[in-house]
């Protein structure tokens, strides 16, 4: 099945404990994207400006990812964002952000990518987020990313799009934010009860809750790696790996979506390892596959 | 096989979001001990002063709980701790604290103790555990478990533990102050290596980490419990949980320990839905049977 991705395509500059990296490739599309391609077939959308490197493309380059969205705007320039991580780098430090094209219209989705059967909003304003659902005709399953900001100045928007999604994946503290409970769990429930199929609420390191309609839950811990360089992109590889499986099964039953945050959350524990998405020079599908196994070994018991 | 744990019996004044209670019972022997009761026998050694309420002991009856070595002082008053938590109540805030019997000398450990098979060394100063280690037989497994004061203070002592026993347990902050670590797998690697067969790591809310001196690993999330009264003991009572499975199977192969910690998360989920150790007053092994079942569950995946 395809996969629809919006969101951005950005310049990061990185400052972690294990080095800098200027301007290099990043933004919740292409992270998403990158890891959902793994999986299935990817629709990206997503806009950048004049200034954006070509060579930078090349990412996409033998991987089933339609760029025929990632749009070029001449007079714009692309989202840039630069970051610090220290200590035990859960949480990255803004230093600069230059919204660019972001702070423009967002891009048009291509007419033939209008059947997408799964759809990820990756994290901007709720209400674009509405307009660029409602370009897709009737896809089977839609999830949102959003962030505290639009949780504490555009609840209603916010609202509104959760009537019109199936799912959505945030953090621990935005769920806590969204709900005023202090209770993980609790939280969980409360935000499917506004209207979702499901939630998936990332704690990082600490991995990952999985709450449904129906009050299942399934808990999954990060995979332990000692080899961490760069979180950026963490999340936003979490949900195109979760997102790329589902679609690719066709499917988001309970046993489906375990499956999924499975691979989640190893093609997160992947692109960790390497600044922004270097990694995936190397790493492909059997790696994955290794660290599923590996995941699931290392979290069984009898 | 019988177990030994060597820890304070309090008297707890707690204060959470869901209420308060004075001069109730507390103590990391009583909760690893009440834990463990579930599993296998205990040898509990402990010292109380005359101030402790006679009918606070009641909570051993019927359990296969062997208070010989609980040592009631003339003269001396128990130990007792006052601590406040709020919001998600990761951690507890102490109000106060009066050492009273634990500033003097430790108990003895009765002499048909002594050739107790595991042995707990609840948090204390670490010169003290190996004073108690040293009057057990040849314990098949010994465990300690220890605080930010000790690592921070007593570094060289608890140093000399470590050459005597083979685990450890300590919580997430702990284990990178000791190490210097940010990164918890490399934290955990890196203790190990000081001489234990393994370290069980406790996250909270966020489950547990086992590392074994082959470098093997589990990663276990905590139950999904909406029900958070008072986290008081939750350590003492995974802990008890894990060690109480171990003793009964009298075994601590990496099939044995992953199916322990998840018997101690289990303990642990349980305690935390009251106050104090009331939950024990209707929790009973079916319960953790059920709980285990539910956690294996909610964590599976193909």
């Amino acid at each position: 099945m395809t996969l629809l991705v919006t969101g951005t395509i950005a310049i990061d500059s990185i400052i972690t404990p294990f080095g800098e990296l200027e301007s290099c490739l990043g933004g919740s599309a292409t992270y998403f994207s990158v890891a959902a391609g793994h999986f299935t077939w990817v629709f990206l959308v997503g806009a950048v400006g004049e200034d954006f490197p070509e060579d930078y493309l090349k990412i996409f380059d033998g991987r089933p990812i339609d760029t025929t969205g990632l749009e070029k705007r001449p007079g714009s320039l692309t989202f840039r964002w630069k970051g610090s991580y220290a200590g035990a780098m859960n949480e990255a430090r803004t230093l600069d952000t230059q919204l660019n094209v972001i702070a423009e219209e967002p891009p048009t989705i291509p007419e033939k990518f209008r059947h997408a059967d799964f759809v990820f909003l990756a994290n901007t304003a709720p209400d674009v987020q509405l307009k660029l659902l409602r370009q897709v005709k009737s896809p089977q399953l839609s999830m949102a990313d959003t962030m505290n900001y639009w949780i504490q100045n555009n609840r209603d928007d916010l609202l509104k799009l959760i009537d019109h999604i199936d799912s959505m994946v945030l953090n621990d503290t935005e769920a806590r934010m969204f709900t005023g409970q202090d209770n993980l769990i609790t939280a969980a429930a409360d935000i499917v009860q506004m209207g979702l199929e499901f939630i998936v609420i990332k704690k990082g390191e600490h991995g990952t809750l999985l709450m449904t309609k129906d009050k299942q839950c399934f808990v999954l811990p990060a995979y332990p790696t000692a080899d961490v360089k760069d979180p950026t992109g963490a999340g936003d590889s979490f949900a195109g790996g979760m997102m790329g499986y589902l679609a690719a099964q066709n499917a988001f039953d309970l046993t489906t979506l375990k499956k999924a945050i499975a691979y989640g959350t190893v093609t997160a524990s992947l692109v960790i390892e390497d600044f922004s998405l270097r990694r995936w020079h190397t790493a492909a599908r059997p790696d994955i596959d290794q660290r599923y196994r590996q995941l699931k070994e290392m979290m069984q018991f009898k």
